[in-house]
Formats: structure tokens, sequence, C-alpha cells
């Protein structure tokens, strides 16, 4: 007897080395708790009150220049500052705590507050691509900064608090839980088998076809085996490269035609702003050597049933592990299900 | 110099290896994203329209006794099922999965719609207490069982479906990830030092005081030196055991008193029934050695300012590591500061 795939099961994830368990039999339990509100269908193109859009003054009082495509600039309330010289870790074993330095900046993707991703023209999208990798090289470089997390929280349920299109890079002195447990365990896979986890997961899942949702000659999208968020995503380059920096110009066109291709199937869904978190995963600038980093982004969304029954991390999932109510393959089956074309431009 | 713990820092935590980032600086940024629902004020007694209280019709057909104290039942939509004999793991390196076996249950803490454990009498949270050991003790004993997770989602924002308070119990074949990854924190210390890692933390938590909320003979509720959430809440015996059947009725109503301290002083923070998900971790019973494991409960509340606005762990939280916004001194104290009588109770 094999695997059944309808029946509970828990499947591992060799980027992170955790399990999710997998309950498909459960997708259609009635649910009557939270429900959340959608986001505004219309927005204006400018909008006087926003603290994001050209030439208005944000919250601090400094004021936005006239700009008239992705626009950068320093957090007004960062959670990374520079470093003070001085500083020293505490030395006691049950209470260890080290000071962290780093920057936190805000990338708004245009003037237009209307426009999300999904929406907006592949060369703009590009231009977004080419803002952040940019601002990696740019921090990256700086001796005090060893990694570089840009990432977009997309609507008020994943706790953005502005509408404006936008995203944000927090560059750390230190590398994070996240990346640093990823850097364990495909080092742990090159070391075994010679080779790099991503570039084999990635042929193998473009060879079977049944988990991707979009893919072009640079880049793959696939619903990862081992997804917990509903309708999770990874994108990986088809080549082996560690971070944005690298991309070639058409890497970068092939990035953003997946992202497009991507989060118009997200909006159609459930025709909706599907809202999610999105960051890529990039090798750390720390100087130590990191074998088979594979550079990738994670699209974590929290729908689950409709524009407003999500699924909720919480109880089981914060103190078990987490638990999914749809298989992998039926989620990127939906999704490559479908229309390529945003509903909004039909 | 020394650490500034007014300035960015990270702090680890020992139970499970991970670091997190503080931001105290941060805790007066505006905020203007989504509001939370407060929970209805009044509810009543006994709705008949609710699906856990005693005497009506479930969702799926069966009828509630007319219940007096916690009352038990099968989940009607588990997330989990009994085993199916001859069902094999798969054996791909890449995609790797097992099939996951287990029990799900309810708990209603009493007939009473509108009785949270802060407002419920000290012997009626003895007898909850009572209940979830008896549970334990008895999915515990089964084969087919390696752990039994108790927890109790709390309010609609931590995905809770149903007002009527109530705790859940998942019990698994095999060892979640977050029992899992503390087991082997608390081993590695248990052989580096001889020692229990949370006995030590709980013995000098309990001779600093800054971060204890609530205490007696047998129990100890503090803020971690390491908290994720902005008001968690990590309980701990004052002496070595490792699961709830292990508990005395002497520690029964060590825990109920401290339980209900804990909970009073968060539904008096912000005047509002506050939600979390609590959750114990006891002993696995998968028939494996455990040294150095210490029986807790983490209680994990979203709540960040006010009854509304709560702390969003999302982009860079997901893809690198947690950030909180005020220090778990400031947590801790604030806790202390309000009464130690619930709001509605004066
Ligand atoms: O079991 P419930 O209350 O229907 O559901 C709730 O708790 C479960 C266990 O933590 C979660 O998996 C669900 O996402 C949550 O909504
Ligand atoms: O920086 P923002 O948009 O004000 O805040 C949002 O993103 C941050 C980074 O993921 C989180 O720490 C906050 O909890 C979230 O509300």
């Amino acid at each position: 007897m094999q695997m059944n795939f309808n029946r509970p099961h828990r499947r591992f994830n060799p980027l992170n080395g955790q399990w999710v368990l997998v309950s498909p039999h459960r997708a259609q339990r009635p649910w009557q708790g939270q429900v959340e509100k959608t986001a505004a269908a219309n927005l204006p193109a400018y909008d006087p009150t926003c603290y994001l859009c050209p030439g208005n003054r944000r919250n601090q009082g400094a004021d936005n220049p006239k700009y008239t495509g992705p626009y950068v600039f320093d957090n007004d309330f960062p959670a990374l500052l520079p470093p003070e010289p001085g500083e020293e870790p505490t030395d006691h074993a049950l209470f260890r705590a080290e000071p962290e330095t780093g920057v936190c900046r805000v990338v708004c993707f245009s003037p237009r507050h209307d426009l999300t991703l999904p929406e907006m023209a592949l060369e703009d999208v590009e231009a977004v691509i080419r803002t952040w990798s940019a601002q990696t090289a740019e921090l990256g470089a700086r001796p005090e900064i060893g990694y570089v997390q840009v990432f977009e929280n997309k609507g008020a349920v994943m706790g953005c608090s502005n509408p404006h299109p936008h995203s944000q890079i927090w560059a750390t002195g230190q590398v994070p839980n996240e990346p640093a447990v990823e850097a364990v365990q495909q080092a742990a896979y090159h070391q075994r088998t010679g080779g790099c986890l991503l570039c084999d997961v990635t042929a193998e899942e473009r060879a079977r076809g049944e988990r991707v949702v979009a893919q072009n000659e640079h880049f793959t999208a696939f619903v990862p085996f081992w997804a917990v968020w509903p309708f999770e995503v990874l994108v990986t380059s088809n080549a082996h490269v560690t971070s944005l920096p690298q991309l070639s110009a058409e890497q970068v066109r092939g990035l953003a035609d997946v992202f497009r291709q991507v989060t118009i199937r997200y909006d159609n869904l459930f025709e909706v702003s599907f809202p999610y978190s999105m960051g890529f995963h990039q090798e750390p600038f720390d100087g130590q050597a990191y074998p088979g980093w594979h550079f990738h982004a994670h699209f974590y969304p929290p729908l689950l049933r409709s524009a407003t029954v999500r699924k909720f991390m919480v109880g089981f999932e914060m103190l078990g592990m987490p638990q999914r109510d749809l298989t992998a393959e039926t989620a990127a089956q939906r999704l490559r299900e479908v229309s390529g074309v945003h509903y909004k431009q039909r």
C-alpha cells in the first residue's frame, strides 16, 4: 500500500527542516468565525491624504518629491538604527542579548496610489525589481550590514497600514532566523549531494508540472510540496543565482513576468486584491561562505476560501506545527485554472 | 560600555533556539492599519443557537447532553483521523511525506456561554485542569499516540469560531515541530549543565522578579526575557514535573490560581476579553527519553496597544525573524500594575 494524500499526513520542508500537517478532508468544514474586510475596490490614482503619494507630506514632516518611478526613502519609524560604538552583548547564559544594527527603508512601487504589482505594466515591475536590486547592492556593501531583507506586506489583513502599493527593506547586521536556518539546510544538502537543493527542486517541479503556477525561461513559480499557507508560492530562478544584484537584464524581465503571472492569478482567484507577505531570500553579505544558497522568493498569502475567510495560524499551529486544509497540488491546480488576465483589465 | 536595552537589540530564546528583534524606541509609531473588532461585552448565560451550549444540537447533528461541568466531545471536523493500516511514507528525498494519525477533541469549560477562564471561580478552573489532565492521561496511553497538545484559541482574532469558552486537544502520532525543538534544546542544556533549563530559568525569574506577572508556591508566570508577542507569558511549575497527569491536587490548585491571575490581568489591561492562543507543552508519550523536559504553558496574545490594535507577525517576521516594540520588562510591569480583580467583577 502507498501514501494516501487524501488522508491526514505530514510533509517535510527541506528548506527549513520543519513539518506541516495536511488535512485534505477538512476543507469543507463550515466557518462561523471572523470574516475579513475586503480591500477598497476603487482607489484614486492620487490621494491628497496619503503620506506615500508624490508631493505629499509624510507623518514625520518630510515632503515626498514629485517622483515618477519607484521611490525609496528611510522609514520614518525604523525598527533598526545605525550602530552605536561600544555596546556589548550580555554574558548571562539564560538571558542572552546582543545589540542589533540596521537600516529600514520604504520602496513605493510608483506614483500611482491605485496600482498594485499585478496591475502594473511589465516594464514598471522591472523598474521595481531593479530598485530592489540596487538597494540590495548598496546596503549589502556596507560593512555593518550582514543581510538584506526585501519584502512586501500587501493588504490590511497582513498588517499593511497604507494602501499605496509599497514594499520595505530591513537590512540587519546579523542574519535573521529564517535565512539562517535555510542556509544550514542548503549547505547540508550541498555537502551531502554535491548539488543545490533548489536547483534540484526546481528541475523536478518543472518536469512534474503538477504544482507549477507560472514559469518562463528564467523563473519558476510553484506551490511547494510542503506549503504551509493555503496558496503559498515559491519562486525560484531556473539558473543557480544567489541574489538580486546577480540577475541579468533578461532574468530581471523573467522575474517581473513570473511575478505578474502569480499575482494576477492571486487576484483572480477570489476577484479581490489578494493579500500576502512576500519577500526574497538572498545570500547573506556577512562574508561567510553559503554553499548551495539559491535565490528565491516566498509568497505567504492568508486567504483560504474566499475574499473574507482566511486561514488562522493559531493554537495547534503556534504550539505544535502548521496545519493546512487543502493539498499543495489542489492549490496549484486552482491557481492554474483561473484566467491569466487581471479581472479588472478584462 | 554595556548593553542598552532602550536601543534595538536581539534576544535569544534558549527553549527554541531562535532570536527575537526588540525595537523599544518604536512603540510610539502611529497606527493607521487594520483595527480589530472587540468581543461582545455581554453574552447570555445560555444561547439557544450555540452548538456548544448544553442540550443544543451540534453542526453535524449530534446533541450535547445537559452537561453541568467541563464537557468533552470528539471534534466534528477533526484535522486528524485514526490510523489506516498499511499506509506508507513516500521515499523521495525532496518530497517526503508520512501518514499522520490522531484524535481531535473539544473541551467546553462549563455550561455557561458567558464565562471565560478569568471569570470562573477557582474550583471551576481546577475542574477544567483536571479534565485536561485526565484527557492527557487517556490519550497519551494509547499506543498510536506520541504527543498530546492541549490548547485554547480565545477570541475571533485568534481564529476562534465560537464564543462559548472552550479549548481543544489534538493528539498526534508523532511529536510536532515546536515540542520537538524544545525537546532538543532542553536535552542539550541538561547534557551541558546536568540541570534543567526551565528549573534554572524559573528560579532566576523568581529571584529577579522584574518579569514576573503572577506566582504562588507551585507555579510562576512571567514574560520571558525572549518574549515574541507583546504580552506573551510563560507559566512554569516551580518543581520539576513533566506533564499534567503528574500534578498533585495542590499543584492543580496552584496552576488554576496562576491561570486566573494571568488572565484577569490580561482582561484588565485594555478592559476587554483578551484574545490569545494558550497551550501546554508536556513530555511526549512516544516512549523516547526526554531528559530535562519541564512542564509549561505558553500564552501568545496578539494585542499590542489597545483592545483593537494588534501586533502583526508578517513580512519581516515571517521572512526574517520576530520583532517586538516593547521590552519584556515593560510588558511585565504593565501587567503587574493593573488590578488583580476582574473589571467586570469590581
Ligand atoms: O478548530 P477550529 O476552532 O475550528 O479552528 C481554529 O483552530 C485550529 C487549531 O489551532 C486552526 O487550525 C484553525 O485555523 C483555527 O481557525
Ligand atoms: O512597517 P509597518 O508597515 O508599519 O508594519 C508592518 O510591517 C512590519 C514588518 O513586517 C511589522 O513589524 C508590523 O507588525 C506590521 O504592521
